[in-house]
Order: structure tokens, then sequence, then C-alpha cells
């Protein structure tokens, strides 16, 4: 049997378990040109909720359909040139046990580096925090980077890479067993509990040089704060808007923007990791040195079964995890 | 006697005409190493209202403070090397008959160039729209370029370089004179008047293939709007946010933000024209090449009497100026 999670519908406010379903099917049978692959890892990820809010980077999800999400997988039977049983792949074929393939939906990877790398700092997550800091962000040695949603999957690297970057880094994070590890384990120059309120001046004691690059997870509170600490010529690298996915209603933009971005000259740019694709050879092998080196502790965060992935997502939004939250099927 | 207008105190709301206080004092002795300087013409910019606003690239204006402006004057004294009386200089000295300075305060112009072109097109509002479109903006040809307040200084030159680029030029202004006047006299592709309302709609009527370019000096409703239309990889040229420098509260910020600068990969990047200077003459040289071609129609709005100062800038808030205002002192 296929198991799979439906997109059931459209969440008012926060996801529940009624945003999904779940369904038992039979297993596709590959075409002609198709590769039949079993799910090893789904990947969870803020994204997951953003595209239930309509069309994005990519079409809106529509009730009735397999849940979509980033996976690893293994090829179980192949009917495509260049791809045979075993073989290890990557795709976005979403929450279900199977799923049948053309090779262009496929990144193939390599089949002795542990599935807990492929599915987050070896692959979106990991890149996304190296291009979107080192490429939209660019820091320099001595500058003063700050992201948000620190102790997340992307936050997390984004914190160590600046740091191998000769950066001052700081983080936020929700409470203090979060902020404590950012510090302890990971590095961090300071945390910001943005919990406990007063982000802008909590952010203004750690950042007494204000902030040169800001790599945004999060929208909302923080960003806001940022702005009003950016340095002149500071660069936002905007990656996500987490703060505002879960939510019935969205908080107003923020105030210091455009007026901020012109007097302070800053530069706010979003970015999607698929765009820097073209350099990823370059960007694993560094990041799979970085660890192996252990000046990157790849933090993955796995739950077991792929029943629990709904409350493994609606975990995500209440902030339980730390680093890369990926389900293991 | 020196005339002067001070700044008397902060605005409630919109400036009036108890913003300023006319004073005559003495004209002042310059001392050694510095120049008199006598005005001849008087720039009036939305910025002189942002200045009332707090610190921004530049110190607060303090009441009490004679009134901060760019100007063009005449050399009538000069105790400072390399300065003759005759000399035409521009400088920051600010609505006042007369200012005694030293050089490093002062550029030098050329003489021979009509007062009308050294306030404005051939000064900080040509090299505003030149260095703002073409280095942060970054048209190519063949891209749609949306410009706001596109009647004003600023804006009318930003949308006939964009041309001279050879892109499709949309702008906004307010009232249907002002938006014949765009397509008519300035060559603009369309005009979209804000004032009628229904903002978004009207321009993504005018911009079938979506804006590459935003060259934003408003903020405001436009922007969010812009933001709506704006296509992957688009540019907003963050120059001015002048729809918010002349009310008592500020409207929020603008909802699209961070969440489409992400998923559209949006650039919002502000400028400020002085980050540009060491560029100036090359600007200078192509601006004035395109006036005298007759392909850049530069449009001075000459107010004369230093007495009318107020009223002037009043005026610009109410949006009663085609092109660039100026004070003939």
């Amino acid at each position: 049997m296929n198991r799979q999670w439906l997109y059931a519908r459209p969440p008012a406010g926060k996801i529940g378990k009624d945003t999904f379903q779940w369904t038992e099917t039979a297993i596709p049978q590959p075409r002609d040109g198709e590769v039949l692959v079993r799910t090893r890892m789904l990947s969870l990820d803020p994204a997951n909720r953003a595209w239930m809010m309509g069309k994005t980077y990519r079409d809106a999800l529509e009730p009735g359909q397999v849940m979509s999400g980033f996976a690893v997988g293994e090829v179980v039977e192949s009917r495509a040139e260049g791809f045979t049983r075993g073989d290890i792949v990557e795709g976005e074929w979403g929450w279900q046990d199977y799923a049948a393939l053309p090779p262009r939906k496929l990144t193939r990877r390599t089949a002795d580096t542990p599935l807990e790398m492929l599915i987050g700092p070896l692959s979106v997550t990991g890149l996304t925090a190296y291009f979107g800091l080192l490429d939209v962000g660019r820091p320099r040695p001595g500058d003063t980077v700050l992201v948000s949603a620190a102790a997340g999957a992307v936050g997390s690297m984004v914190g160590q890479i600046a740091k191998i970057a000769g950066c001052r880094v700081v983080g936020t994070a929700g409470g203090p067993d979060k902020c404590d590890w950012l510090v302890r384990e990971l590095g961090f120059d300071a945390a910001v509990d943005y919990k406990a309120g007063g982000v802008y001046r909590a952010l203004r004691a750690v950042c007494p040089d204000g902030i040169d690059v800001y790599f945004d997870n999060t929208g909302g509170p923080v960003l806001d704060a940022a702005l009003g600490l950016m340095n002149l010529k500071g660069r936002i690298a905007c990656c996500g808007n987490v703060s505002q996915y879960d939510v019935e209603k969205p908080a107003p933009g923020p105030m210091a923007v455009p007026g901020l971005i012109v007097t302070k000259r800053i530069r706010m740019e979003g970015f999607i990791v698929m765009d820097f694709y073209d350099r990823r050879a370059e960007a694993e092998a560094r990041l799979a040195r970085w660890i192996a080196e252990g000046r990157i502790k790849a933090m993955v965060d796995i739950i077991d079964g792929l029943e629990r992935a709904p409350e493994a997502l609606i975990g995500l939004f209440e902030g339980n995890n730390r680093g890369k939250r990926a389900v293991r099927v």
C-alpha cells in the first residue's frame, strides 16, 4: 500500500490535524521513462505552510492533493535510463511512501552520505543558509550578523557559517533554553529571546556596533527591530516570513519601510535557494567539509513515522524543534 | 541686510507658514579662509520636510536654525584660496541671502550654464534620477519601469532617462492634467492618476508584462501596488517616502514586505545621491548632452523671491509643481 497524507483543507488560522487527511492507495506503477521511489526522509519546512496561503514561487497547494514537501528516497524500480534500484534521490514528491517520477524531477545523491545529512544540512537547508548569507547578505569579517529563528534548521547553519566568515553573530530564538544552546553549543556571540518582549532594546544591548547583515527568517517584530539597528549600507537577506505564515490575520508591514531603507541605504533582497543551484556542488563540498571538521554542528531533529508528519509540522510552528526537523519514513 | 527664514517649530502634521520665521540680520563677514556667497537660487525638495522628522542621513533640523536647503550662489567676497568674486558655487547654506563658508562646503560650478539648470537638472535632482535609476534600479532595454511622483523634479527625469535606456515607462502623478503632460510632453508610455483611486488595478492595466524596475519616490499606496505587480527579480530603487513626510500619523508599512520580497526575489535598495558623487562628472556630462539634444526636457518651476520660500515648499506637498521647483533670490 501507498500511505499518503493529503492536504485536506485551508486552515483558518493555525494549521491543525484536520488540515491533513490520511489515505491509503495502491503503489503507483512507473511508466516507461519513470522511476518508482520509496520515501526515506521527509523535510518539514515553514515553507510547507506558506504554500497553503496562495501562489508563491510555486503553485498554491490545492485541497485533495498529496501534501507537498521535499524528500529523500531510494529507487525501488527504474524504467528510466541512468537510474537503478538502490539509487538515493531527492525531490518534492511529498508526504507519501511511494511516487513514480520522471528523472527531471529527481536529483541523484551519493549513497554513502547519511540520510540525516541529505535531508537538510547538505541539501535545501544548508544551501539556503550558504547562498543566502554569503551571496545575498555578503558579510565581511568583523561585521555583526543577526539571524532570526536562529535555533531552526536554516538559522542555526547561518550563524555558524557567519562565524566561519569572521563575523560577530547574534541570533533570536524563542525561550531561554534555545538561547543558551545557541551560545554554548553553536558558538553564537549572543542570543535574544524574542518571546521575552523588548526585542529592540535587547538587540540594541547585544549589538553595540549596530547590525551589518540581517538574515531574516521571520519578518514580524524582529524585522522591525533589526531595521532600527541596521548600519548604513546594511543588507537584509529575506529568506522567510515565518512569523506571518501560521496566523489568522497577518500583522501590518514594517513601518520603517521604505523610510529607513532610504536614509540608511539598506539593501533588502529576497532569494530562493533554487536560484543558486548552478553552484550547488561548490556549496555542498564546503558544507560537508565544515561539518566533517566540526566547525558546523548540523543539528537534525528526527521524528519517526509518516503518520506523525502533521504533528511534526504543527510543532515546527510551536517552535519545539532544534535544527532541521525531518520525518523518517 | 541678510534676510533669512528660520525653522521656527516642528509641524504637528502638515507644514504651514508658522513652521518658519522671517528675520533680518547683518551680512556675515567672511573670516580668513572663508568665502562670502550671495544666494541666487534655492532648491525646494521633499527632503526638506523629512529633515524635520528627526535624524536621517543628516542631523535633524533644530528650531531656531536657518532653514536648511540646497542652493546655488555667487561669490561676492573671497578670503579663501582658489575662489574669486563672481564664481558660481553650490552648497547647503539654506534659506538666506548670504552665507560665509569655507571651501570644503562649496562645489564650484561653471558660470556659463543657466542657473535654472544648475539648481536641479544638472545637480542633485538630475544626479538622483541618473544614479538611482541606472545604478540602483539597473533597467535593461525592454523592461517596464514605473516611477512615482513622475511629474516631480526627480520623477520626470527618471522617466525620460528610462526611455533613453530603451524601457517602457509608466508614471504615477496626482490629477489628469499631470498625467496627460507626462504622456504628451515627456514621452511616458502611460500615466496613472493615483488620486483617482484603484491604483493597483489602474497600474495592472497599463503594465501587462508586470514591473521590472520601480523607482519609488513616495512609498505609501503606490509602493503597495507596485509590490504586487513586480516581476521576479524586480528591483525597487528607494529614493524617497514623500507620501509619509507631511502627515500627522504615518500609514502602516507595506503588507507585502517581506513576503513578496522573498517569493519574487525582489531587491529593494535605498540610496542617497551623495554616495555616487565620485562619478558626478560622468553623469553631468551625459545629462547635459541629453538636455542639449532635446532627449530630456528639464522642466523647471521657478518662484521669485526669498519671501515666498515657505509657500513654495508647502505647495510642493500639495503637488502644485511640475518638474523642479526652485526659488530665485
